[in-house]
């Protein structure tokens, strides 16, 4: 082609005659361009409809998986960040090298996007959770259901404050819930089935989001009868704060079975409060992020977490929760990533119980090449834990060594796939050993301390 | 262009001079080309290879979630469309805002095109229900895999009559199932496992249908013997008429296991058949549609809908089915869905029984915004029921109102997802609230009418 | 470019008279070149990222679904390639036509791929079995997580003989099992959680693979300690020889529970090893492939199929096992896939047991049009089975033919889908009717020989 083209030139240049030839090249550029124009246009169409495709279903998920050793060369059962007489109570201690199950989320997403702007969401979420190594599992399956929730947005009919909200009806984990991740906690974890309706904006500074949440308790058989906790939740952004409120009722929870280890009177009503701090920077001292807060609840709303799952609380129950974690960067190759999680609860479950504990929890990594890094965390727990019946206080301890291999260390701690090797040491106050938060005799208790833990295992989410 | 082209040319021999330096735009333009067609060679492969991925698979799925409460502020229990007495012989009713379940279906589809025009569909649909509102449901969880099938198509090898058709095998739903949505009844539900052949075209006017599909109906236990129901189909279409015929037969049906509710004389064979009229108008006399027909069916048979499917018939049962439903708009901003469906069955568990049911259905929506419309529901249900040993007559009424948002108001009644709340207030005659049509002791009844239900809910389809 | 085209378009002006017009081709070329230009970048862009959302999923899933019909027009219970006596030994016979289960398979992948050359690829593989044909199976599902792990490749920080290396971790199927599809049997199948390295080159020559599984085997109740038997496995490739190599141990496996049918004393370690040659022709004598090889275990390495995947052996359990098998074409229309598997075991659960089985099956295709070929099945196995109390020995024959339809015929053995039609005659010695390798008193027996089955089925795989 190129040649060809010289050729035109030239022969313009020398003697600006016999151009007729030259019209086949003029030609030909004219129908490669024609060509290319048809060419293209199929070509978008083709592009066009494959994102379309691509774009309207989403594939996510988490998981992970491995294997656990105890130093017997035997599974190690009952670990895991509650694994701690306090985790009944929800008091998790540090998650790296400890969880044993295999957990599964498969997250499949439909999308819809109208060019007038509007668009619609729907999620389907299937999860497991399994202890056993065996690939066939169906006997040990949990697979469930867990989220199906449609989304409407961008509606034209929606204006002033409601301009940029969006509804949702089904089933769900609430959209503002969020976690520390190092202890696999969430600090708040509202679900259940429901709708609502999230950025309503009142005003510049002030966003809002309210849902109703219904959960199940269980039956009251004589009447086949379902008690139903219905939650009522608002969440208040202003600018990096957040004001969260939920008050709830299931009228007939009294009703439901009493035996001894039921609380002194079922709780029917209750309030739940959270004040949080997010921060985009680590305490303000350095680059990163944290997070801090305090939750209070009362009654149902005393299940400071799982806002509204728990039946088995007392009427006077009362509960206070603080929390504050982050994760900066210390050194050129080094992270870090503190966190705090305490609480007191009293009349939890029988009039007069009384329950404290705190956590500390610290995890590091130095990244030492661009996929290997030694991750490592320290976990210490304090208990004092009075069921009204039994008493016991003492601490947990954890330390983890875990060299992790993943695409790019240099990411932040949030980057997966890792695979991972751990060794662990727990030990704790043997005052501890056979202390249950539970009346019931066949209650699970910690044990006997002072145990290495080996672990491989991955862990993604995407 | 060619033409503009040539003058160009024939100017540049008629005058040209001092042209030299435009060798360089031209090989410019050239050059530019050149890239071009290079670059979208490779965007056409690019976007094929996308294209072709996501055309072999394909995301499909049903959903409907949410909450519902009754004036107790409880859980709904024993609600939804099956909810009477006639529920059990298949007397559905309306289904809006009552329907308490989590129901989800997932799709996923493998499908291969091949330039010669034959094609293959892969498809396995996974389903669950629960009525938990709870999150995690894996103590209720009912995931299973409801279709897994191949189907072939395009074969060059078929040729005349079977130029069109397509072969499949694997346990499904028939294709041509086919349903009144506004009650959640299929007018017949054919599934099961085994094969058959679509769109055999005897002549332009007539299309055939044939498949075999087997059930089971349980175990003789002695001889550990699955009792499999073998069905054999065929769906003829003349123009908008359907005419459906199935014989089946279940050799050993009668050793199954006798009680007092089993039949007289469990059915060893039967047949099932319906005439239907799809018309492409709302009764000829608007837009939209109606479909219209009759059932009859009797030994095995005699179960109309789900065909096949009811090893716990009489081997004189017979019954009839009417149905006919339609959709279409009568106002500006006012659609109207009317459905009727009613049954007469006799001798179908116990000699001498004989049921009667028939229910009125319709379905409004009053389009009032592009994203917003009040959908109205009122349902009317009477039932004459003599199980042979009690008798109960009575009437079953439900009205509903709800106001629903989605995407575009002015699609038809089966767009979605739909975002709804809604009001219903259901009430039935006292005579049928303790009545069973199931002789079984401890068989659910209707309990008590005379309840507001409120609801919560999305629904969608993809 | 504006720039040069207008200095063009004014030497036009200023030298060739009468070209004026000429100019508005010109530019009209440009402006069209330019607009492909426009296009095109956006063209990519969108093809660019649809094919990476593309390629990030990948659905990948095995099924076969169908119906089986015994000669008394029931279900076909106890039959399938394990219907033997010596199928709970792991002696498999041929498996066309006589397979009842409806078995899915779903594989989702999520895929990353960076530019450095780095990836991961996640998988997690869902999977159900169910016998019964009905489409809600929720009774019966084995809904479970068969598979979810990850890998990481193409690491930057690895070099010298794991430049190409990828490492794992999670719960899988070994990457290096492999099958003879034909008798539904793995040569090996390794699986379970755990973690491990893949294409180790530690000369041009040898290629290794070592990975570490964990299985379990249940539990010690009184102390609610897992007993898991971890699984060191290294496999090497020397060209088209490879040797596996498995040690194993699961250091409390004789605390487990002790009935009649346990092993005299159970086997807390094992050995297992498989050395195995991978032809790229068959046998030498044709194109195709063909495989052939020896297994040898002790202990809990004794179940040489499913490696440690059974607690149940004797501490003096041995067990050897050959097989061969290839696939080739013999004629223009005609392939033909023979193989060969045979085992010989003793002390394998109690002191002085003995077994023996052996089968050979033969599977042939005749390819007569485009899409339909008929497959014939010849399978025999002989055996003499002695598990120290009871004898017997003899015969099992089945024979097969199944007209099948295919998308291409001329494709491998292994193309899909397929849906098929089989008729299978089944017969056996007498001797082997009431006999079981089990000593439990309610194990399953052959039952009486001598039987037509018919099978309606599909099978794919993607």
């Amino acid at each position: 082609m190129k040649k060809s083209l010289l050729s035109l030139a030239v022969s313009f240049a020398v003697t600006c005659s016999g151009a007729a030839w030259a019209q086949g090249d003029a030609t030909d550029l004219e129908q490669r361009i024609a060509n290319l124009e048809q060419r293209l246009e199929k070509a978008e169409q083709v592009a066009g409809d494959a994102e379309s495709k691509a774009s309207a279903f989403e594939f996510h998920g988490y998981a992970r998986a491995g294997l656990l050793i105890d130093d017997n060369l035997n599974g190690a059962t009952g670990t895991g960040p509650y694994m701690t007489a306090a985790g009944a109570l929800g008091g998790a201690v540090g998650r790296l090298g400890i969880e044993d199950d295999n957990y599964v989320e498969v997250v499949l997403d439909h999308n819809i996007n109208r060019e007038d702007g509007s668009w619609s969401k729907y999620r389907i979420m299937l999860a497991d959770s399994v202890e056993t190594n065996n690939e066939w599992t169906a006997a040990d399956s949990q697979l469930n259901v867990r989220q199906a929730f449609a989304e409407l947005g961008g509606l034209e009919s929606f204006s002033g404050a409601f301009t940029s909200a969006s509804i949702w009806a089904g089933k769900r984990f609430d959209r503002d819930n969020f976690d520390i991740h190092f202890m696999d906690t969430d600090i708040v974890f509202l679900s259940g089935a429901g709708a609502g309706i999230y950025d309503v904006q009142f005003s510049e500074d002030w966003q809002t989001n309210f849902s109703v949440y219904g959960r199940d308790f269980g039956t009251i058989d004589s009447e086949n009868l379902d008690v139903e906790n219905y939650i009522v939740t608002m969440n208040n952004y202003f600018g990096q704060w957040q004001l969260m409120l939920n008050a709830m009722t299931a009228v007939d929870n009294e009703g439901r079975d009493v035996t001894d280890t039921s609380p002194s009177k079922r709780a029917e009503n209750g309030f739940h409060g959270m004040l949080a701090y997010h921060a985009d920077s680590f305490y303000g001292v350095s680059e990163g992020f944290s997070k801090s807060g305090v939750l209070f609840g009362q009654g149902l709303g005393a299940e400071l977490k799982g806002i509204g799952s728990n039946g088995d609380l007392n009427e006077d129950a009362k509960a206070t929760r603080l929390f504050s974690y982050g994760v900066t960067r210390f050194a050129d190759n080094w992270r870090i990533a503190p966190a705090l999680l305490a609480e007191y609860s009293q009349d939890r479950v029988k009039d007069g119980d009384e329950f404290m504990w705190a956590t500390v929890n610290v995890r590091m990594a130095q990244e030492l090449t661009k996929n290997f890094e030694m991750v490592y965390e320290g976990s210490y727990q304090y208990m004092d834990l009075d069921n009204g019946t039994e008493q016991a206080n003492g601490s947990y301890y954890k330390a983890t060594v875990a060299p992790t291999f993943k695409l790019d260390t240099s990411g932040v701690f949030f980057q997966r796939p890792e695979i991972r090797f751990a060794a662990s040491y727990v030990d704790w106050s043997k005052d501890l050993n056979d202390y249950s938060v539970s009346l019931a005799t066949d209650a699970n208790t910690m044990g006997e301390g002072g145990e290495f833990i080996f672990a491989m295992q991955m862990e993604t989410w995407f």
